[in-house]
Parts: C-alpha cells; sequence; structure tokens
C-alpha cells in the first residue's frame, strides 16, 4: 500500500522546499484566467438556448436579442472587474470573499461567502469538466454515450495530479490558455471575413430535445421580459472566475498589485472580445442547431462555428480549436482544485470545517480537500447526466453571491479606512456590489425551478454545518481546557483481560504481551460455539503457563456484549482502575487477509460507550 | 448508536429461543413457492417479448408459438419437480445443491453449485422486486419515473425485515400466496368465459421500445429456431424456486418427506395451470402492446388481461390482482433472504468465505448475509435501470447450472448406495439431469450475448473466490498452528510512548494510564505546527509531572513518519521490547464528534507494517 502511494502521488516534499515562483502578467494570466476565459465555450450557447425556447419556428428573430444580452454582459464583466480591481490595492496579500466578507461585514456573511464559494469551485469542476467533454464529444460524436465516464475519467486525472502537487507554473498553463485563446481568435477573424465575403442566406435554425422533438416555441406563453432575463442570467456563468486574480496577488512579480491589476484588465478585454465573437458568429452561421446534450447528434455552438469557419472537421484549425477548448476547460477545472483545498483548509483553521481538511499532505497539498472536491464534483456529474444544460443553471448562484458579499465588505472597507482616495473606491464597489446584488437576484427568480433552489439549499446546509462544527469543537475545547487545580493522579491499579478466541501462536504472543503490562491479568474465553470449548481448554491446559481460564457464556451468540458485561462486572469491583483490553490479532500485510479477518477490537471499542478507564487494544502477531 | 440499533432491529433473542414450528402442506406452499408460483408475472412476457422481434407488422402468427413453448416449459416443471421429488427422499435433512453436489460430485462440482445459487439468490431479489413494481406501476402509469426508488426502498424493506427476522410463518405467507393464486385463477375462468362468449376479432399487438419505434420485426433476419429457443430459454424462468422444497424438508409436520413431497406437487400443478392460462389468455386479448420496460406507458401482460377481464382499472378485481402480485413477488424476494444468507453461512462454514458471513447476529439471522444480499441485489436493479427485458436475460443461466449439479449429484448418490428402488431414482433423476443440462446450454447459446455472459463471468469471479479465500484462511491457520515446542516466553522490557499534540485533560488522563503500565516512559510530540511548540513544551512544564518531553521534527508535516522513525530508533536499540504507543483521545458518544476528530492510533496502525511487537492503543478521556 505504502509502496503504491509512493508511486501514484510521489516522494515528500519537504516544507522548505515549498517554491514561490513570481509571475509576470504574461504568465499570470493563464495561471488565473482560465476559468474566466473557458466560459466562452458555454456562455453564447446558454443564452441562445433561453431564447429558442419562446422563438417560433417560421420566426426566430428573438435570437438577435443575444448580442444586446452579450453586451450587457461585458459591460457587467468590466464593471465587476473594475470594481476587483480595487481589492488588489487594498488586499494585496490576497483578498478573497471568504477574507474580504468576514473582516467587513462578520463572521455570518463570511461564511455565507465561504458556503457560495465552495459550491462555486464544486460546480465549476463539473461545468468545466464537462463542456471539455462536449468539445470532444462535438468532434468524435461517436463518444456520446461515454459523457459521463469521460468526465469521470478527467476528474480523477486532474484530482490526481493535483495530489502529486501542480506547481502553478506559468510556462506549462501558458499553452492551453494562449493556444485557445489563439485558435480563437483566428476563428472570430476568418469567420468575420467569410460573413462579410459571402451572399447573406436566411438562417435555419433548429433546437431538438433527447428525443429529436423541437424544442423551438415550447415556452411561447412564458413573459418576454422573463425570458430575456432568464437568457441574461444563462450568459452571467460568463463571469465566473473573474474574481480569482484578485486571491493571487502574491503570486505577481513586483510591484504586485500593479502586475495583478494589469493581468486583470487583460483578462477582461480578451473575454469580452471572445465573447462578443463568438456571439455575432452564431448568428451568422447558414445552419445553427442547438441540442439537448442528451441528444445522440449534440454538438456545441462553437463547434459548429469552428466547422464552419474551417469549413469541416479534419483540418488542423478545427481540431486545433476543440482540443485547446478542452485543454483550457480542464484548467479550469484545475484551478478549482487549487482553490478548493485552500479555502477549505482556511475555513477548518477557523474551526468550521473538519479539520482534517487543514492538514498538508506530504506533497505539500492539502490531499482531504482534493479528495473532497473530486467526489463532490463526480457526484454531480453523475447526478445530473453529464450535460451542460442540467449543471449551468446551477452556475453562477454562487458566483454572485460571493461577488456582492466581497464589494459590499469593500465599501465597509473603505468607509472603515477613509484614507487616500477611499471615497472613489467606495463609489465604485457601491456600485458593483449593487448591479452584482441585482444579477444575482435576477438568477435567483429566473433560474429557481431550472436548479438554482437546489444551491440555495446547499448553501444554507453548508452554512449550518459550519455552525455546527464550530460548536462542536467549541464543546471539545471548554471540556479539554486545563484549570490550574489539574495535576496527575497518583498510580492506580491496573487489570488486564486478555481475550482469546481459539488457542495459538498469536494467542501466546499476546499472553507474553499481557504478563508483561498487568499485575492483574485475567484471561477470557466467551464460548460461542459450546462444541469448540472442550478444545479450547485443554489446549490452554498445556501452554496457557498456568493462568487460570474463565470462560463466560454467551447466550445471544454476541461476543461483544457478555465482554462488555464482564468488563462491568470489574469496574463494580473498583472504578478506579485501569482495564486494558488486550485482543491477539494475526497481522498480514495483505489486504486480503485483513479483509478475511474479524475486527473485535474495533467492535469491542465501538461498543465501549462512555465507559471510563477502559482501553482495548490489539497485539498484532505478523503472518505472511 | 445503539438504542437506535435497538429500536429498529428489536432486542437479542437467545439461541434457546429459536422457534421450530412445522408446517402442513397447506402452509408449507406458502412458504416454499412464492419464487416458483410468482414467475407467471412474467415469464409469459418474456417468451412473447422475443417472438414478437421477428413478427412482421402485417402477420405476428408467430407468437402462437407460445403456446407450444409454454406447454414445453409445463413439461420441463413437471419433470423437475419428480427429480426433485427424489432428492426430497434421498436427502430428509435438506439437501440443497451446494450439499448434494458437493458431497457426490466433489468440491468444485459443489462451488459451482454454490456459486451459481449465490448469483440466482441475488437476481432473484433483482428480478421478483422489479416485477413487483412493474405490478404497481402498470396500475399507476404516473409512477413509471419512480420504478428504481420504489424498487430500492422494497429491498431496503425486505432486508430490514430479515435483520429483524422474520418467522417463516405460515399464516402470514399463507395470506398474499393464495390471494395471489386465488385472483388469478379468478381471472383466468372469468377470462375464459369472456373468451367464449365474446366475438371473435382479430388481435392487434403493439410493441414499443422506450423512444416508441416499434420492436415488431427488428429481427426478421435471425434464424427461426434460434428465436424459437430463444423464447422457450426466456420462458424457462418461470422454473426458478422449484428446488425450494426439497431445501427445507425439516420445516414440516411428521413425515416430513412425505408432506414435503404434496407441496412439491401441488406447487408444479398450481404452477402449470396459471402458467398455461395466462399464456393462453394474453393471446386472445383485442389489443396486446408489449413495451419495453423504459417506455413510459409500459404496462404488464399481466395488468392487460386483467383490465381486459374485469373490464377497467377501477374495480376490486383488477386491484387484487396487481396488488397481490406485488406482493407474492416481495414474498419471493424475501425468501431469497433466508436463503442467500443460509448457504453464505454454510460456505463461510467451510471456509470458502470471510469468516464474518457465519455469524448469526443476536436476532438469530446471519446479518452480514443479508446486508451483503440487500447491496448486491441493490447494485444490480440499479445497474439495469429496475426494468425486467434487462434483467431476465441473466437469470436461469444460475439456476439451471444448480439444478444439472445436484441431479447429476443425485445420480451419483443412487449409484453408490445401491438400496431400495435406486434404480427407478437413478433413472429418473438421469433424465432430469440431461433435460436440464440441455436447457442449460441452449440457455448460455441463446441469451449469450442479453446478459449471460455476464453471469458466466460472475461464476467463474465467485469460484476464483471461494478458492483464494479458503487457501488464505488455511495459510492463516498453517502460521498459527502451535507446535510443541510452542510455550510462554519469559517477561520482556516494556516501553511506553506517549504521543501528545496539545495538553489538555485528555493528555494528563494518558500519562495517568501511561504511567501505571510503562517502566520506561516516552512523552513525545511531533512538532508540525512550530508556533505551537513554545506554549506545548511551558504547559508540559506545569502539568507533565517532572517527566521530560521529547520533540521530534516533522519535516514533512506528516504525523505518522516521524513516529515511526522514533519507534524503529527505539527498536533498534533492544529489538526484543515491547513498544506501546498511547494516543490520547477524547471520545464522545456523538458521532458528529467522532467524525470531526482526526484518527492518528489508526493510522498508525495501519502504517506499522511489519514492524513486531508495536501495540497501539487509544486511552479515551469522556467528554459529552
Amino acid at each position: 500500500m505504502a509502496k503504491l502511494r509512493r508511486l501514484l502521488i510521489g516522494a515528500p516534499i519537504a516544507t522548505s522546499q515549498a517554491s514561490h515562483e513570481r509571475l509576470s502578467p504574461f504568465f499570470g494570466l493563464p495561471v488565473f484566467s482560465s476559468d474566466a476565459l473557458s466560459s466562452v465555450a458555454y456562455a453564447t450557447e446558454a443564452i441562445l438556448g433561453i431564447l429558442i425556447l419562446k422563438s417560433t419556428a417560421g420566426d426566430t428573430s428573438l435570437l438577435n436579442i443575444q448580442i444586446w444580452i452579450s453586451a450587457a454582459i461585458v459591460a457587467l464583466i468590466f464593471i465587476v472587474a473594475i470594481s476587483y480591481n480595487q481589492t488588489i490595492h487594498a488586499y494585496p496579500n490576497g483578498g478573497g470573499s471568504y477574507i474580504v466578507a468576514s473582516e467587513n461585514l462578520g463572521e455570518t456573511c463570511g461564511l455565507i461567502a465561504g458556503a457560495a464559494l465552495l459550491v462555486d469551485y464544486v460546480l465549476t469542476v463539473s461545468v468545466s469538466v464537462a463542456a471539455g467533454v462536449a468539445a470532444i464529444v462535438s468532434a468524435y460524436q461517436n463518444l456520446n454515450h461515454l459523457i459521463v465516464p469521460i468526465s469521470l475519467a478527467c476528474i480523477a486525472v486532474v484530482a490526481w495530479a493535483n495530489l502529486r502537487g501542480v506547481k502553478e507554473s506559468g510556462v506549462v498553463f501558458a499553452i492551453p490558455t494562449y493556444g485557445f485563446v489563439g485558435g480563437l481568435m483566428i476563428v472570430i477573424v476568418l469567420g468575420a471575413i467569410k460573413v462579410m465575403t459571402s451572399h447573406p442566406v436566411a438562417q435555419q435554425v433548429y433546437a431538438m430535445d433527447a428525443n429529436n422533438h423541437s424544442l423551438i416555441g415550447t415556452e411561447l406563453s412564458a413573459g418576454m421580459l422573463f425570458i430575456v432575463l432568464r437568457a441574461f442570467a444563462a450568459g452571467c456563468t460568463a463571469l465566473t472566475g473573474i474574481e480569482a486574480v484578485s486571491n493571487g496577488v502574491q503570486a505577481f512579480k513586483a510591484p504586485e498589485a500593479d502586475n495583478a491589476s494589469k493581468t486583470l484588465r487583460w483578462m477582461a478585454c480578451l473575454l469580452a472580445i471572445m465573447f462578443i465573437g463568438v456571439s455575432l458568429l452564431a448568428l451568422r452561421l447558414p445552419v445553427l442547431t442547438l441540442h439537448d446534450g442528451h441528444n445522440s447528434q449534440y454538438e456545441t455552438v462553437l463547434s459548429q462555428i469552428a466547422k464552419w469557419t474551417f469549413g469541416g472537421k479534419n483540418n488542423l484549425g478545427y481540431q486545433w480549436t476543440q482540443w485547446f477548448t478542452a485543454l483550457i476547460l480542464i484548467l479550469a477545472a484545475n484551478t478549482a482544485f487549487a482553490d478548493f483545498p485552500r479555502l477549505s483548509s482556511l475555513l477548518a483553521r477557523d474551526g468550521f470545517m473538519p479539520r482534517q481538511l487543514s492538514r498538508q499532505g506530504d506533497r505539500l497539498v492539502f490531499h482531504n480537500g482534493i479528495v473532497a472536491l473530486a467526489i463532490a464534483s463526480g457526484a454531480i456529474v453523475v447526478l445530473f447526466g453529464g450535460t451542460l444544460d442540467n449543471l449551468l443553471p446551477l452556475y453562477a448562484v454562487g458566483v454572485f453571491t460571493a461577488f456582492t458579499l466581497s464589494q459590499f465588505g469593500m465599501v465597509v472597507h473603505w468607509n472603515r479606512l477613509r484614507e487616500g482616495s477611499w471615497k472613489r473606491g467606495a463609489v465604485i464597489n457601491s456600485i458593483g456590489a449593487t448591479l452584482t446584488l441585482i444579477v444575482l437576484g435576477i438568477i435567483l427568480v429566473t433560474k429557481w425551478r431550472d436548479g438554482a433552489w437546489i444551491v440555495t439549499i446547499l448553501l444554507a446546509v453548508l452554512f449550518a454545518s459550519f455552525k455546527i462544527v464550530k460548536s462542536t469543537y467549541g464543546s471539545v475545547t471548554r471540556q479539554l481546557a486545563l484549570s490550574d487545580a489539574a495535576t496527575v493522579k497518583t498510580l492506580k491499579r491496573e487489570t488486564t483481560v486478555l481475550l482469546i478466541n481459539r488457542v495459538h501462536k498469536g494467542v501466546l504472543f499476546a499472553l507474553d504481551y499481557a504478563r508483561a503490562t498487568g499485575l492483574n491479568l485475567h484471561v477470557v474465553h466467551v464460548a460461542i460455539n459450546r462444541r469448540a470449548l472442550p478444545e479450547v481448554q485443554s489446549l490452554w491446559e498445556q501452554y496457557g503457563g498456568g493462568i487460570p481460564l474463565e470462560v463466560i457464556n454467551a447466550p445471544y451468540r454476541s461476543l461483544i456484549n457478555p465482554v462488555l458485561a464482564y468488563i462491568d462486572r470489574l469496574l463494580a469491583e473498583d472504578p478506579d482502575q485501569f482495564i486494558t483490553v488486550v485482543v491477539p490479532e494475526a497481522y498480514s500485510n495483505r489486504l486480503l487477509n485483513r479483509l478475511l479477518q474479524e475486527t473485535v477490537a474495533a467492535q469491542l471499542k465501538a461498543a465501549l460507550g462512555k465507559r471510563k478507564n477502559v482501553v482495548v487494544t490489539n497485539v498484532r502477531y505478523i503472518i505472511d
């Protein structure tokens, strides 16, 4: 096991070896922007998928509203980016929403922000992997039925890489990010040229659910405003990840804040250009097909655009676009694997999550957090069938909750500080906070039935768990606290109970141990199988070293209860003694041997309940 | 936990309270026949489902072959029943296939029969529950999307009842069984009258898959003989459970064998009448619709027959038929919950399965076997979507393997015995064995691609595991065996290592214990968090009773490896000493507290590997 673990995870890394690579904006962009930039792969499609529901087969002109929605989202991107730019300068040591909200708005808001971010990181993994797999499946449609297994394999690989400890290496991250950005820019430019040089034709739009029934017009009765807002809410997934830079200011070269700020500006510009470019092209394709993710002919809008631009699938341009889309999306999932364990370790250090999450493993990573994230995101992929239509409505609730709290926190921060250009900062953050709060409201209302309710419940459950965990740890600490009166007591009487089932080498070894420890030794056999009793007794006669064997009955065949009753009798005689129950165990390094063995000591320990002064221990006799 | 367990499972039952109700044939029939009789609910449909694949839309007369196939299956039922009648008289103490095959054909055949039966019991639960739920869903079609959850709930309830310990009470079992038999007889009689008094019309047959595409004629190109044999193989599921009586001869009133024999005859007759009756009626319905189990309009053939006979769904007759069908199917699942744990306890007692399966719990049931069966059958329901079309092709392979081996075993038995009418017995069993072997061949060939291959692999895996478990236990026993030289050694030096993280009441309690046991005590602190070290040291100065605190470094932040290194240093000094590592633990009865705690002792124990003479123990300080 230990060898296997080393092979998979690698040799330990000393604390002193922790590296601190400092990034320039050029390399910082790939490290912090994959989540934000990769949303171009699904945001446009999400907007169109809503608008089509209210279009009619004869008239799909409603889809053109998409441009205006996209423009609104780009405006929002810049406002949020400018607002977070304030945070970069105010919290140069890294201002995650949990920290900013906790410090300025108090514990409750901090915990809500923390819960929102945790949920959001889980969804980032699920959504990014689902979108990455969608890019591959669009290129190779015969893989369609393998969506869920491929997604789980991707999560497993990313989790494994993070357990080994991925350095957030700018060079390694640069290739997929700039490969994606470059590919998409070429698509946009070539596509624009092709649009302008070809004869304009009326676009044919199809939208099919899993059973090939048309989705067009299935929500004609819905209000126009509601549909537009719902489409806007769907597009807001483009903003996820925009806060990443402000969490990692310290990773930049000096002057840290300025370089981070520059990276944030670049990211916002690239995101805006690609998002608008894709949105414009989507409506110029001669044939646009929107499929339900379960439809066997599913193809992403981005794949359709690239196919049309490059004139087919069998060419470098198309393959480049699809593979780099998949790569940057996997990278986006990877950033969540850095952020989730880090945030949960902060929450664990503050006592709001299990302490196990705050332990760095021997590879310098928070391994428990990585495993927890992999399980949670994998479960969500399975539960929602690995399709974006199902997953996207859950997304963005958490992000906008964190945005809003973080920025209101900044407003309080400025008002408290009242230094330098604090008024300007307060105004900018107020605008950002108000807008993101409004957007959060829109998202909650329009996506409520599609999944926002699930996220809301999850947030409430997480918040409650934080509180419960905190109070549990608090109670433990209070009960263990040393008063001045506490001191080491005088020695107590020590009793050892050796439990034997049959008589074999392992039992004699344990007898050896028990005689070495206990002055007062009882050897006890529980007679579950009465037919075997004479043999046990005669063997003990021969090998037991003259110590008498006490036989106790098991009228209910259970081993545990008679032993407990025996312990209670001993404790009744002298409540102040320590009782050590020794259970012999034949131990083998082979996992199979251990699975085939009965775990008497563990069962006994679990059954002890509140009995004081009782210690259960396994004495292991090593076999092959 | 213990209280919750008592509430759910009930108070312990003493071995002496084990009841031995003796059954008359009238009450024995319900106890042993539910599995066999309930197959009427799906066997006819299974045959028609195959034949329709080779029919054409214009000509579904091929379906009429179903009567001849049913007749052949009824003949097979009687032959197998007569053959098992021999077993009843030869093995009045109960002659399960595992015992008969082991005793007469040797270990290998016995284990194959055992594996076949285990697989079969798991499938009995899955198939019976799926068919029971299908009966309910046919009556209430809006429940269609809940098939899997309802099935899992049924399995959970039956498992829970068996964990409490269901008495195989004749009276309780009689109600669903005779309710089902009575209801079905009324359907058959009324249906027959309705057929004879109504004008004959040409039957309309529809068959739809999940997407409402017609299934008719989808295998036109298959060979005629192959399709007929495949339909026959599908119908052979009607024979499952026919051997049950021969396993439980001792449950009958004296004369046991005669009463068991009588019950078997009754069962065969009732099964034959109901099976033929349903098969005849199915082809006289004006409209017959065969649906894929995933189709949202799925309705069983039996439900269609009852609906037509009683003229609708809202009447006592129809509801009676559906609910009693569901009940007898749940009862059939229940019998597997008695048989699987019993057989696995036999295999465990013989060392072929983990010993844990041979332990009777305090409610006199083999609880581990019950839990294992519930998990396995639940997993199969989930994997196969809870639909009979998917599950039935797996069924019957195991049964016919066990039939064949058991009856060949009987042939050997007669030849060895050569007493009384042994020649007659040998001839009957030879015929039975040969026929069931041929049927097994047909099932394997015709159902191979539909799922028989899965069962074949499962059988091979189970067989291999039996062998591996046996050899593992054998190796453990050999290594632990006492030689005459074995004796208790002289006392060794005893060292205690107390591991402390912080200094609190629990640590002082453990120190108290450690001082009481060890003459040679080391107190060790692993400095993972170096900033906390001064506080730990100064507190220890104050409360540590003058014992020096040894601080060891953790360059890799892991607690476990530095401790192992420390132990190795101690062992290097004196390999013959016993080292007891004491880990203080704050213990609470609250599950949450325990989950939030780090399991240092368990981790340390797991990491010890082959280090000899090292004992790890938790000293628990009780908190609320």
